[in-house]
């Protein structure tokens, strides 16, 4: 334990204290240390289950776009979580938890500093200690750590087809690093949202509107891809493989456990079960309204419809998941299914072109889980319906122009689009001079 | 914790009580309670495990059906965890679990009322109680509503090519929400097998056959394939990705060990990691039994008898998990694999048409594994192969009618089979309205 | 509990003692109890976790071969880890972990007899005792049997497209049951090397040089695939599926957590969530260090590239998870990264085709990560860089010529490589009378 401090004086060069993780440990009860370890693994099982939503992300986008872009969907989602990691510890972490001593702006814009966290050097002294006793300072950044991409991963799937990958890799950057650990400070660092008692429980506003707003931004610049509208019309682009959209499905409702698990924060056992049944109610009843959506619009049960029911109704179930009824995660999820429908179609009306849906799961969704919460949560709770609206409404006034400001400085600056060309022979031989399958017979690319 | 009983009141109408989790789990020491936070946690991972198995059968099933048919079998298997879990809310786990006082008929039939289970209110109020102070109801009923949809997915494999998708729906509808749970509570729920010293660990029977009988009656009542039996030989039907395959063998792999593991219902050390080996020591020897016996027959290592015998030896070793040696498991599962492949040929002999050998892997070695307990088991625990042949027999002698019955009625009112048209042209056209794969070459699709 | 003796008199044909678990356990507190009970828990999750990396190796490296061999490379990767845990129980087990009084050769080699392990009995008698009262006999056997099958599972790649594969099961039985073994005492099962005080701390060395050296022999005796090098030039052939290569990556991406923080073998808290964090870090910056030598090199950022560098990073950090700081973390990753690209480019300049890369990935990279622990270590854990050279060396004096000797001795008996006529049509017919996608159409074998 003694070289714990000397493990982190390369990377946050924070002068020596004498207190080692070990001292303080000595003072905590067996059992209190059996709780601190359990509550321990939870937030890493969660951690890990997080990371599988980014396989979920990548096979997803990668089913609903054309095989001619596969290559360039996994190799942006492969990026995202490394990218995300790393500049998370850069500056993520402690713009998005400053702690009370380092607000500026009125618990708007809080920053304690480049390096791992606001006061690393007390966590690791304190480790037993560290968020009310809860589990170490790693596995919170870990934790969070993987929750930070998960933003930029969303906006992928919605400029899949037509984005150059340096530029989308740019404004990761600037949107992962920067603007999503803000507006996350706001509810979950001790910010102004949360003052106003406003809930958001493990991110249907501060991760998915988030990244739905962003991706919105990016369609606008973009355009929509080449043949998509016709004459006023949208013609469908369909995605080329439903087993890998399907894998990603199922690969991200399984992360949502952990997703929605984990941010209990401990492994306290009665919150941790109802989340999950919660989180469980709210996919299965998404499925199903998709499903009976799907069929009253276009008369066949379709299947990536019924992907994006589950996870519409996984984002709706999101913001609270700890707060609502069984029947009413359950109504929460069906309606989220069942709007993601006419939500998609609407987009296609807009001419917003949105190859895999995000903008109906994410952002349409996330608002609606978020409103949910004001609807439906415990009387107790003192959750509201106007402060609801006043969070899912703010973030978007500034995600939007930030991710709006950002895409443009790309645009202006390096390009956001590929060529005419380059997007009808596909983006895998573009971007990245390689094919997604090579030796298989495609009758067509478009 | 105290609003928890207003959680449940929408779903539950159960009038209120004065007691609260908190006051209940005050008794509790910090090591119990840690003790029992870690039995939660584990109940809850095996949860997420058996999920896991729904990637596995979608995955496995697309795989080993034809790609005209992959959407459709996707289609399904995405459903099913989403119906079975809601429907076990609504009165498969009252079903099963019906507690002491709520038995019909001399333990053949309990029911506990509509809603979550037998006596949510009291479990709540001592939630640190429940199920002698293991986990939470939600737990529970995490654990149990995951496991409650394997049995309908089981058919929809050996149903697959043919089968409308919305017979398929109401069958499960009423397979998952009655059936399945009735029969499961003779065994788990206290019933009457139960009470002759019948052992069935985690569900060679209550889920394997259970699903496997089902199969049968689907596969009796739909007929064979378009093309499958040419004057009396079975012809060669290939399943079109054995990538898919072996993901979904690997997922119900990986999945087993939460099937199994959670089955003990408690984290207890050397009990859960005694039933990880066994399992795995099924699943290896399974591996290595298909591939013997399918170089001896076939006179080729073939990938899917190999994956198939894997899954047979996990389905066999199911019941005994926790009550044979080491070299028994090993037996058990090779056995397991080995029997498949002569299996797959006898159904086939007997023109019952199943696309994934679901028959072989499900039904017979659901029956193998439980009366292998009756031959391996520890001899203090007094399981005998009379008993075990009754459970498995009478199980059958009910499921098969019963699924029958269900499957029957459908055929008489909504019809089960598809047109020739649509099986020729495949059920991703015709019952969904898109394909699996749009633009890749297909050369037959026969 | 008291049947548990009982249980292990078959396989082990041990005889009886009186001493019971139970009884043992009785002197635990319920606190230590606690601790014991996640400690095993933790470990169980990360055997499982180190599962699921064998479907990882299965797709990523079906994904970078071609087509034609995808049902060889699956059928393969499904053998191993049945035929790596079995064996690891007959003799792997004995021979890793001979106990203090086994050894032989002066701590070179050691056994302590057929059977599951050292001192079974002793171990289950005093359960909770047992691995300083950490966790289970079998919790140790389930993850240590997981690991075991790796290291044959990295051979594999690299022999794909040409290897007979009942010569490639017969020599991953030898090497798997005594070769791994015997090299992993040396450091983990208390002999000579760790006497040096040799850090490896989750098998940089031990797994995947160990893996690579006999990926080494195995290509220098197959020779390279027809048609990879014409006139002394390398020919690219590319892997046919991108997004199984990515599946691939991901899954071994998230079985690392369990490879690596299993390692710890308890689940105490700072250390666990510290390796996930360095582990996290070096996979991150694997990937955008292959990225970018990918960039520069080959002028396009490459994806197989970038799967590979994710891979590297986390094989490089394998070795010094525990004792490095982050910054050093994300440095090893890079390097890991940065060096996949050229490497993978001398060894076609070499003729040594590898169709996957893992020479570059776990031969080149497994080094590498040994000697950083030299390099970035903690200073107090006074590992150098002359004793870890001196391991890596050594274990490739070792490794390499056994490797050789045992797949010449296979060449020389039953043959390694399939005739030019099944090459040029593809292992899964010629090995295995079967396609992986039946029904696609390819333009292209090649």
């Amino acid at each position: 334990m003694n070289s714990l401090k000397t493990i982190l004086i390369p990377f946050l060069a924070v002068a020596g204290t004498a207190l080692a993780a070990g001292e303080t440990a000595a003072v905590l009860t067996p059992a209190q240390e059996a709780i601190f370890t359990i509550n321990n693994v939870w937030v890493l099982i969660g951690g890990m289950l997080v990371f599988l939503m980014h396989l979920g992300f990548a096979t997803l986008e990668a089913g609903l776009c054309r095989a001619k872009n596969c290559t360039n969907v996994l190799f942006k989602n492969t990026l995202v979580p490394a990218i995300g990691f790393i500049t998370y510890a850069v500056c993520g972490f402690s713009l998005m938890y400053p702690g009370e001593a380092n607000w500026l702006l009125g618990k708007v814009i809080g920053f304690a500093g480049f390096g791992m966290g606001a006061d690393p050097e007390a966590s690791i002294a304190a480790a037993y200690a560290y968020n009310g006793g809860k589990f170490t300072y790693w596995s919170d950044f870990f934790f969070q750590g993987m929750f930070a991409a998960t933003a930029a991963t969303i906006v992928s799937g919605a400029v899949a087809g037509r984005v150059k990958v340096n530029a989308y890799l740019v404004f990761t950057l600037f949107y992962v690093s920067i603007v999503y650990p803000i507006i996350g400070s706001w509810g979950w660092g001790g910010g102004w949202l949360a003052g106003m008692n406003f809930h958001d429980f493990a991110g249907s506003t501060f991760v998915h509107s988030v990244g739905g707003w962003a991706a919105l931004a990016g369609v606008i610049l973009l355009g929509p891809r080449i043949g998509k509208y016709v004459n006023g019309k949208a013609m469908p682009i369909m995605g080329h493989s439903m087993p890998l959209a399907t894998i990603g499905t199922f690969c991200l409702w399984l992360g949502w456990f952990g997703f929605n698990g984990g941010s209990i924060l401990s492994a306290e056992p009665t919150k941790i079960s109802y989340v999950l049944c919660t989180t469980m109610f709210g996919a299965s009843a998404g499925v199903i309204g998709a499903m009976l959506s799907g069929m009253a619009i276009l008369r066949k049960p379709d299947l990536s419809m019924t992907l994006n029911g589950c996870l519409a109704g996984l984002v709706a179930i999101t913001a609270g998941a700890d707060c609502v009824s069984p029947t009413a995660s359950i109504l929460i999820g069906l309606i989220g299914g069942v709007i993601v429908v006419p939500s998609v179609l609407i987009f296609d009306k807009l001419q917003l072109d949105d190859p895999v849906g995000a903008l109906s799961v994410h952002l349409v969704n996330g608002v609606w889980g978020t409103l949910a919460v004001g609807i439906f949560a415990f009387r107790e709770t003192g959750y509201t319906f106007l402060t609801q609206l006043t969070g899912a409404v703010t973030v978007g006034l500034v995600a939007f122009p930030c991710a709006f400001v950002i895409f443009y400085a790309v645009k202006k600056t390096m390009g956001i689009r590929v060529s005419t060309e380059e997007e009808l022979r596909g983006l895998d031989l573009g971007e990245h001079g390689m094919e997604a399958y090579p030796g298989f017979q495609f009758f067509s690319n478009q």
